[in-house]
């Protein structure tokens, strides 16, 4: 078969018939479109056109591979033929390399949160746009570690801690610190390694990593990352076809997953308006778009019916995944003391108190506060070993983790610090960050007087500020301005020469 | 009758005489000044002069026909005989211009929130003020939205939320979604075609439009802009004439409105300062002023004889309201438990729990406040299905909608921010609104697990904080100046050139 | 006797030995130094020297005359023979008379707070400082205000409230609206007429005027400046010397006031750091002083024993006042209701819930907040007829009054918004300051469903916020810092010429 | 023996073999390296060289003699072979020196906080960030004087306070007034003095000052400089060789000790970010570290093996402590009421409710909230009276120590405000700042209404919001932008020229 051109291509850029180029080859994805998960806005802007770069990054090289019917495979372009397009100068692009070259060095971290303000600076647009927006007004994000300031310390004092032990078990694995790396999606975006990253500083420390569904390399390559008894999970996005899911977690347990995380917070991924307003300059500065007649209504249902996440998952569904893995089953999301007891009934391993990184239904409560909700129930009735409790959400220092395990969380994830991390500095920036955590995690128990996880426990922490979410009374502006605020000392004018 | 001349008008340029012109017709204002709605100043500005520029915006056409009586008609004026005022540089509308030219798209706006941000800048200063004002400090204008933010989440999981059904009935009328446009007065203020853009949009998202007293469309230019069986209500200020009150009742019934709502919150118009200080370089700069002998202090006391409004309504009028129409009475501005459970004795059919945007009195309630108040006392005592519950006021997204609904309300009115979208975009900016509303409605329905609107209970939030209404202690500066604060790694200084 | 000279003055200029110029007389103060209320470093500083500018704005005509002995009355001065000061030039007094030319008139002025801000660009630095400043880090005075927003309103509707009264009794005497022009010292600093503005004005209005201790004014002159029937109070400071205080009593009841408060917060004055720092250019900045030698530490015994105000104070001097005098008495500055208890018991007519306007003692409790914690332990107690409790602090608009009226106050002091507008516009500054106060509170009284003062009543306001002292919990900045805030819509550049 | 020449003593300049020479002398701290307190990055940097300008202003001048052994002196050094440094421009510290020039006059602090805010500007870089730094996010550093503001006073009046007495006793020493300057590690940082300083004003005005185990001077100097009958305690870090901690302890008691103060919140040195950040420039700006390959992971470790602090030390070392010493005991350090109970049961005299100044466990309560919770307890159980409660951290003002004293404190110590004035003003300022505390104290008891010490008891206070630690809700972004805040009245334009 001749090679395709690109004048061949480039007839199909519409709508109606969309021809993109990945990799030197072509692929019609026309009927593809309204299933994007991404939007088939960002398709279409490559209608017709080369869309490697743009591709690359955020999907699994196997991609086109398993998602588009071989049909629609349209073979080879001759890329000779396929025009160059001319990047503009991008002002905001040139100092972003400017402040690359300026980056503080890696020991200059002391904490999670450095590496997200280096991250901030030194990151891509569209890739920091993308890990750190939350949905809506982004209340329930900052919420989530916010939450954390509402829980103060009772510490113990004269406990013999010379010898601190943080380690601990999780879903029957023994790992050196109570936290695993959560699974977050399109790892290629901030570093070009992508999830593998991840999963050698998981070795390095001793503690588990869990795959996500929606990861820039491919599973198997995660896979094949791991080192000697390293313990992965999964996590599981369940798909319409529930062929393609049962295919997913049977290879999964095949490969040696040791956990099946079901996330139950997304039948329908949110709406992050940071994340979109990065994209704008891209999409939509058209003069029609002023007009109004061009608004995008599609994106809201387009994601709801997307066949990647089914929106009609339901308590039904358990069983079924009970027949078809012996793995754990673990429900990513649960957010309210009803839905434990239902997890607890309906014989799942565990549950994660979790909102999604508070990327999706904004308001919803932090883990930690559902955590404190949760175990006082769990202890009444009897039922604080049937099952493991984690969270996620927030959590930026050892203090936070020990405030968790004080409450009877068995573990938690981190996510996006990790993130931020490897996209500042690589795998030294994670290697750094979980190192961070361990100093930090062996001082704090010291310090509040337990050597052991086990001597965490709810008489260690005051929380009864938790439960109030109290908004100030607005400010009273007039009376504010005419206040005059009280000075220090003066010091003296300068001499002039 | 000969026409009269620009100098017979402007003869009649006081208090004592005050004569305008409107559309080339002169009228005789003098005994009306003191019961103008919006204050005699503005009147005076004009004495003698032609006045239909300012007039226009804020008066339906019919308006002089309706509330002036025919004696004061003076005829017309020959407009060639008056005299044109030129109009000064102003440099703040010169600025504005250049910000409409400069303005987004209308894709770039994600959320309510943003309609308003963008009509900050667009609109005219005056219309600008009018709309976004409130009572004394604002504090119940800006907490009618924040209240909101004390009220948390507890969603459902593994619900099947494939197909989700945001469609529900209020006073017996379906709406696709729980909200109705509610009554917002002087609509050409923001855009010269009034009203009618609002009753456009509403039609074409099924929800019902709520027609004010005190449009500046006349009521029947708005009636006449319904499509199909598209719904309407009246909102109402009663007159102290109650045959001007019975004539505008019986012919809104006569035109089909499905709903009465009596506005009960303002027996006086509120005070707000922000409006006043808007028009201020208008009417306060001059010099006597200064001297204090010009202090104008009729303003308060005109609001509250105004004939517009009578301040003597009263729990005693209800029963003759019923006698007049078929309409089911709705009460506006419910503020208190007591007050709803008298409704109820009264037999209307339903209250709104409104502060009337907070324009009336500050420091009155949130209407959500007031509802986590009203309905555990109603379900108390069976009386919840006795009477419909609507709130307004500070609702942005359709998280406050699904709170709202969750403790009870029947539906929600929204105001303001269809003024921005319309004043900022015109109808495309009301449709972009109201879509934007629409997919957010049923993203978060589905994220917090309910398919359809009668799924949402009081189970589902978490409204601990909501009642309380703190201030926290005055901020300590001394110590604040001295404290210094965390920083983040350094970036290396730019390298000079 | 032949007139001193400004040299035979001028030799008496140190601690041992100090004589001062007023009005062209020569005094001897060197005993008094250690008594005068204000320090001795101010008199220090005119030792030897013409005081009169200094002198004439904080102390009343008839001072010297009443407090220091005849012997002490050295004669006159030939003041050709003194030598006149020159003085500098203060670049931040240019300032100020710069900004008096460019003052907003008085009808931009619409409300209380707005007095304030213009104060404060227009007062004299000194003045300023002494007026707007309180104890210690001012967390009370501020709290004062703050706490009236902890209370929100229950408003009634469907009230007929076509004719609003707002007038009331306070100890048997009629007024106009609920409030009264409490004691303040000093008013010349603001105003070159002093006090007797406030008394025009308060008659102008019909409410009281307490006449202070501490005025600018003498006694008689603020009584003579009393029109008709006005009421005046008096407010007293209670000498060591009781002969003194029987004297002043019995001389205001002579002239027809009709009330005695008497000052229990104040055995010492308050320590004002802000006024402090506002004279220290003057005294302070010396190059001894850095040395640290020159620490004056008498100051804080030297207010102690001030025989102006005696600290001893107390219980047992109750009888002895109602001895001397038939005017009702009313004790200014209670703070528990333990105290109001014991008032009742001691048979006062009176107390007024009271901190002094934040300058006394830092962290004290707002007048709001302990009326509301006073008036149900009276009413348990069937109290509340017994006595008459006021309130006063923080006052800034109507509904700051209908709150303290709806817990069960009988009026309000309001202090130093009058002064603000008495010092920024005079007489029709603090005219038009008590207008806007009544227009507000007419307007307030009906939208909260109340057409006179007995109608307002504990079931309209909601104080669930008001006894919580909340400080949140400090800020994590590090978190705050990296975190990257939602914007909205973006303007496009303005284009370049 | 002949002298070492530099080149000798440069070879050894690595971890491997580590040689430094102070005041003319060779040491040989290889083996030491790991165990240093400071963390062995610091030596390394002087390996093989000069450290005596480093060494002096933090190490008591027998250090040397008494932690290093007699085999790894070295002997004398021919200092005039030793290469001097030249030292780098540093503009940082230029400018401090500009700063100091203009050093506000001491007569200008009015208070504790006035110290704070001159030392930041003056204090060496470094010196400052040791002071000044707390652990993590300074949570706890700063919440220990904010929870001072959420107690507010309920005063008496009408009570005799012209004699106000604030001495009282403290383990049966009279003090002038009930604070006491607590023990805070190298004072030669701030002044050159040291310690010794604050012995001296300690004297003056005749309070108990606490020697620290770390301090500059050596504990015989500090005793040596006390005068009189002052009195002295002792603060212990209790050694992992209890011979040594034995030793001290025989020592101290031998010199006049009055109280042992063991620290029982410090297992490990708490990590203070801002101190860490302050050295940055010296030691982690290298090439190497940006690669990640030279994080120092030791730190965290070597702290906690440190031989200086005994993590190890436990309730079961209090019955030797009580047989070597008949100094009373008092655990410093502790946190919960069940501690307190214990340390009741094991025989101690008192105990400091303390979180070491915020500057180990971040998130620990203050000391004032858990005397909140521990005395209503002692009490329950009539143990107030079997031991002596003290609390140290956040005490800034007279009313914080009045308000401990309310609660049921014996006293208060005080650590870093003495630091700041020592820092900026030396012994004159340390006595300023003191006798500041005193006016404060006089003033405020008597505007408390209490005469003497145990007048003040619980019912003078309100500590209902203490124990709430509230964050409020994520700030709204978008709604806040879109607001448009009030406005005062607008100044006119100054005429232009």
């Amino acid at each position: 078969m001749p090679k395709l051109t690109g004048a061949d291509v480039s007839k199909h850029n519409s709508k109606d018939s969309c021809w993109v180029i990945v990799h030197g080859k072509a692929y019609d994805v026309t009927e593809f479109l309204p299933e994007h998960p991404g939007g088939q806005k960002i398709i279409l802007k490559y209608a017709g056109k080369d869309a490697t770069e743009e591709f690359e990054p955020i999907h699994p090289p196997d991609t086109l591979e398993k998602y588009l019917d071989k049909s629609k495979h349209l073979g080879e372009v001759d890329m000779s033929t396929v025009e160059q397009e001319e990047k503009e100068f991008d002002p905001e692009e040139a100092d972003r390399e400017q402040r690359i070259k300026q980056m503080p060095p890696l020991a200059a971290c002391y904490n999670l949160m450095d590496f997200e303000a280096v991250a901030r600076k030194v990151m891509k647009k569209t890739a920091w746009a993308y890990y750190s927006s939350g949905a809506d007004d982004e209340i329930t994000m900052r919420e989530n570690h916010s939450a954390f300031h509402k829980i103060w310390f009772r510490p113990r004092i004269l406990v013999d801690v010379e010898n601190v032990d943080t380690s601990t078990t999780m879903l029957g694995t023994n790992v050196s610190i109570p936290f695993y790396v959560t699974a977050t999606a399109l790892g290629k975006l901030g570093h070009a390694e992508g999830e593998v990253v991840l999963t050698k500083a998981a070795h390095k420390h001793n503690v588990v990593q869990m795959i996500p569904t929606l990861a820039s390399c491919s599973f198997d390559e995660i896979v094949d990352a791991k080192q000697g008894d390293q313990v992965q999970w999964l996590q599981l996005y369940v798909n319409k076809d529930r062929s393609i899911t049962k295919r997913i977690v049977e290879h999964a347990e095949a490969r040696g997953c040791k956990g099946l995380f079901i996330t139950v917070d997304a039948p329908q991924l949110g709406r992050r308006e940071k994340d979109m307003r990065s994209k704008f300059s891209d999409a939509g500065s058209s003069v029609q778009a002023k007009s109004g007649e061009d608004v995008d209504r599609s994106q809201g249902a387009a994601r709801a019916i997307s066949s990647f996440i089914d929106p009609a998952l339901s308590w039904k569904d358990i069983p079924w995944f009970k027949s078809i893995t012996k793995m754990p089953i673990i429900l990513k999301g649960v957010q309210r003391v009803e839905d434990v007891l239902r997890a607890v009934e309906a014989g799942v391993q565990g549950v994660v108190l979790s909102n999604h990184g508070g990327r999706q239904l904004d308001f919803a409560r932090s883990g930690i506060e559902v955590l404190a909700e949760v175990m006082p129930v769990l202890r009444e009735r009897g039922l604080e070993n049937k099952i493991e409790i984690f969270i996620d959400g927030g959590i930026r220092r050892a203090t936070d983790i020990i405030k968790a395990l004080c409450l009877g969380a068995k573990g938690v994830g981190i996510g996006r610090p990790f993130l931020f991390a490897m996209s500042s500095y690589g795998l030294p920036g994670v290697d750094k960050a979980m190192q961070l955590l361990k100093d930090e995690m062996e001082m704090n128990m010291r310090l509040i007087g337990a050597s052991k996880i086990e001597d965490l426990n709810p008489t260690m922490v005051d929380t009864r500020g938790l439960g109030v979410h109290s908004a100030p009374v607005p400010v009273d502006t007039l009376n504010l301005n005419a206040y005059d605020p009280l000075q220090g000392p003066r010091f003296a004018e300068k001499p002039k020469l």
